[in-house]
């Protein structure tokens, strides 16, 4: 992956710095290719730099190409030493992925010269936008998890509990070799109500509802998407929330193609929900951006400042919450194209 | 758990600062005694207030008393208007748990006659010395750690691989109703010579080594062991490498006492391999504290300013890797008591 690193070293200029100290896992598998944890990735104009300790070094030089490896002993000692020996003076990083202690570290342990430059988006902005390599990897994602859920719906009926269900959807993603992209939601009855419900014991009655929020990891890449499930007869309650969820789903999707803002598509589906007086039980923002992260750049809520560009992948996921009886959402994954979107998870 | 609010409402003098703001999840989990994510606690001398959004307000809200629910649209922004609400001068805080960029926003946001002060450890502190409730929880734990590891070897045989070793470990837990704590490492042959080696499809031959550091996550406390296998004949090279292993660890714990530094703990165990010829393979600290992280405070290792303390749990885990060959690791959860320790695993 050569390239991403060249394509990010490129950019250096434009942002007046001579290196990129890139700190998050996510990013550094990002540019390296290689799935990565406790380990930085110094950019330069014409090198990069793979710093990490004695469990991965071995492992991560054997997979890794056109990347020097530095074999540290205390990751941020290391970054000042190489950063100086390297005569570096402006030196990019990102402030979200930097405690405050560790920046106090680096700062302290810098030469006088060197500054340490706030750039925080600059590698994420490249990874808002996937190539054809990367959407490929979350459409095979996508696929294992619809096919997850035909697993749940296979299993419904009176008495089953949730975590039965959440046995039977690990299986599944076992036998497939993968992984969940995050803790499966599996909340029945009243339990939908709450939007990040965790799994218990409850069994299922005969007319339930079931949330099922759930997303597959594969190859560092991840999907994220969430199905309602009705036991038995539906109440004319569940069927207005769920069709008016189902509508203000499709309004927001209607208005993402590039150059919009993300927080008119927010703001779409509000709206929706704002005509059949429901918009005050969507308590959280309409999607996200999801890659290499669960939740990444862009954000779809009322105060994103990010606009939609090709290549960008994000769920939109309104949802409506009625303390106390039950809860809709349901969420599917939209990549931006050129004139305007697709849904991946239809 | 009202009174770990109230011991640490006691503290605030002796830092000087009259509020602590808790952004760290398992400190919040710790005072609260609920698991709780993306959410913070503001601990005044007299009050304490759990600062979370709409996800979880309601669903906290229920499990938690004595402590004032705030429902926050931006935590950063809530968090300051409290603080100049309730007239709070000095905010201690933990640097290693707010990012830059949230610290930056947190200073912009408060009165000018508002200081962040760090106190890093304050929760920490309090958190090493874990508490019989605590004690117990983690005895729980490495009660089903061990019969994970008996599961383990029965599976053993040539030709299993270490993916389908995994997916009989991740019944048992499932059976159980609990969780791993950490992705497991179940590496076999030269993949035991990688510390933080990935399951593979790699399938055990007749005279393998096969290394399984794994542990159980309960209640939110954890566990962390690690057990070597031997199948069919083990070579004298093995045999000799395991035996120094076992003896270094054994000769680490018997240092294990209150008031005798970590770091000497460490050392004892590296003068042992020293002696073998071997330290120089054994690349990555001796242990770890273990209680609702997996890896929290002390540190055993060579530049552990940590002190021994009755409370404490900590994995005692030595290691030698012969890159291309095989690794050994042995990992054991030390209790220290008030005279000296007890191994929890044995």
């Amino acid at each position: 992956m050569r390239s991403r690193v060249s394509s990010f070293q490129s950019c250096l200029d434009s942002y007046h710095i001579d290196a990129y100290l890139v700190t998050h896992h996510a990013q550094v598998s990002y540019l390296t290719g290689v799935l990565c944890e406790d380990s930085w990735l110094l950019v330069t104009s014409r090198r990069a730099y793979f710093l990490t300790d004695a469990r991965y070094y071995d492992e991560m030089g054997a997979k890794l190409h056109g990347v020097q490896m530095v074999l540290c002993r205390a990751l941020v000692k290391d970054a000042c030493r190489l950063i100086q020996r390297r005569r570096l003076k402006r030196v990019g990083f990102d402030e979200r992925h930097i405690s405050h202690f560790v920046f106090k570290q680096l700062a302290a342990g810098m030469d006088p010269g060197v500054s340490l430059v706030a750039k925080n988006r600059a590698v994420d902005v490249m990874r808002e936008q996937k190539d054809a390599e990367e959407v490929a990897a979350i459409r095979a994602c996508l696929v294992l998890n619809k096919q997850l859920f035909r697993v749940v719906g296979r299993t419904l009926a009176p008495g089953i509990s949730e975590y039965e269900i959440l046995a039977r959807m690990e299986r599944f993603v076992k036998l497939k070799k993968v992984s969940f992209s995050f803790p499966p939601i599996v909340a029945s009855g009243p339990h939908s109500a709450y939007p990040h419900a965790r799994v218990t014991e409850r069994r299922l009655l005969g007319n339930d509802v079931l949330l099922v929020d759930t997303g597959i990891q594969q190859d560092g890449y991840k999907s994220d998407l969430t199905r309602m499930f009705f036991l038995g007869k539906i109440t004319p309650l569940a069927r207005k929330v769920y069709d008016a969820v189902a509508e203000s789903q499709q309004a927001a999707i209607a208005k993402i193609r590039p150059a919009v803002p993300a927080a008119v598509v927010d703001r779409e589906a509000r709206k929706y929900l704002e005509n059949k007086n429901l918009d005050k039980y969507f308590c959280h923002s309409l999607g996200h951006g999801v890659g290499l992260e669960i939740h990444e750049s862009p954000q779809l809520s009322a105060v994103s400042q990010d606009i939609l560009k090709p290549g960008m992948v994000v769920t939109v996921e309104p949802g409506v919450y009625l303390q106390g009886r039950f809860g809709v959402r349901i969420e599917d994954m939209v990549l931006v194209t050129d004139t305007g979107c697709e849904i991946l998870s239809k």
